[in-house]
């Protein structure tokens, strides 16, 4: 797989890369994460206030699949041990805050908004296990292409939780027939970052009318013969705050995630 | 592997024999259940008052291994979608009620004792990946011998979550070297019911002085060559309320786990 432009490739220095990433976002770069420091977990981003914490973890465990909870944050606190000297404020590319289910900014840090009370989320995300398919022969099209990955709204509800519900969001990874029974085994086995994938072909399972048309992302082009496989994505909290209108919550700006200093293998079950 | 003498073991009838097995508990016959129903999940139990229920949520979020959560219910609620018609205060053999860390009572039922801002975690249990490990080959020594799994309190601590703290408890199985890269695979590959083992050999190095003292359940024999093999145990959350003192809880005794409708299968990621 080819490496991130940010030339911090160096696997043998345990967190540098990931960090030197999270220094230049801090510093107001903004980009998808995806194809970025080889061999590092990457997280969802989701903080809500103190009261509408329990839900927000309670409806991770009803929905495992597209809310593997990797962390969680006490009230207030910006830290996390999966990247010591990180601040969840800065770190990320991009952000977006809501209110009341509305979208209502997508600043580079979210410094000015921050409040004492929020609890922050931070959930597996598939980039993750993007370099366990690549090193397993498994083409990642949307890095090929230079493009985010395409992720859709589905017509699959979540199991709520107290004030929480909303559909699944999923991303979408065109695979080689060949190569599905690798890309389904490789990634079940990092449940973690959501593990195997929900739907392999007719997006219209889902509910999904047209893949050119994605509702996060970017749409990637399909090689002949590719099937389009479709993981359980970290997108749908975001989902169920725009469905469920709690006041207030900051998420990372979809495919653009927190780099921590895990390695993705830590993740694999076996 | 030898099947439990419920006669339950007609595993043609989904739930059926699972069901019966709580029937019979729930008229009041308390035994283990290792080695009872062959191909269904067994979970642990824990119920704690409504205020405590994010601590308890997070405390699992941030112990994975011997706390993986299965289900949640809402407060109040006895039911679960893991075994549609179940009773959680009086399906189990048999419980222990807590008040401020201290072990008050071990009825039969808990309809007595319940309140209705009680919420309930159920946990998953080694119990769900022995069969597993039985068909591949993988003796089950305390089975075998009649017994309730060992269990012992650890010198390893869990990681805190608000008010809840305290050591790991493991269950443990002694394998035959020659199985012990099966029994390792085998249950990792589970990691809702506690994945791999937390460690293999020395039990000085978990803190444990003597295998024939066990915290909770009964001694079991090792046949020469044996390696004691320590997995993460749901009775962990029990260590956590005595550690920890909060005013109410109701568990499960260790080794008297509730019995699921829920196919020990679905628990494998692959």
């Amino acid at each position: 797989m080819s490496v991130d432009g940010l030339g911090v490739e160096d696997r043998s220095v345990p967190g540098l890369a990931a960090a030197e990433a999270r220094a230049q976002f801090r510093s107001g770069v903004g980009r998808p994460t995806a194809g970025m420091v080889p061999g590092r977990a990457q997280a969802n981003l989701i903080s809500v206030p103190a009261d509408w914490a329990y839900d927000m973890l309670l409806f991770c465990q009803r929905n495992p699949k597209p809310c593997p909870v990797l962390d969680v944050t006490d009230a207030g606190a910006y830290s996390t041990p999966l990247a010591p000297g990180a601040d969840l404020r800065t770190d990320l590319p991009r952000y977006r805050v809501w209110e009341h289910g509305e979208l209502v900014d997508e600043p580079a840090d979210v410094v000015a908004h921050w409040r004492g009370d929020l609890v922050s989320f931070l959930i597996g995300c598939s980039f993750t296990f993007e370099w366990v398919l690549a090193e397993a022969g498994v083409p990642m099209r949307h890095v090929e292409q230079g493009r985010n990955v395409p992720m859709y709204v589905t017509d699959r509800l979540c199991r709520p939780a107290g004030r929480l519900h909303g559909p699944m969001v999923v991303s979408m990874r065109p695979v080689p027939p060949e190569l599905l029974a690798t890309a389904i085994r490789e990634s079940a086995l990092m449940p973690a970052v959501h593990g195997g994938p929900v739907h392999s072909g007719d997006p219209a399972a889902l509910g999904i009318e047209d893949l050119g048309r994605p509702d996060f992302g970017d749409p990637v082009d399909l090689e002949p013969g590719d099937i389009p496989v479709f993981w359980a994505c970290g997108v749908t909290p975001q989902a169920a705050v725009t469905a469920s209108r709690p006041p207030f919550a900051i998420t990372h700006a979809p495919g653009q995630m927190f780099i921590t200093d895990v390695r993705d293998e830590q993740y694999r079950v076996v």
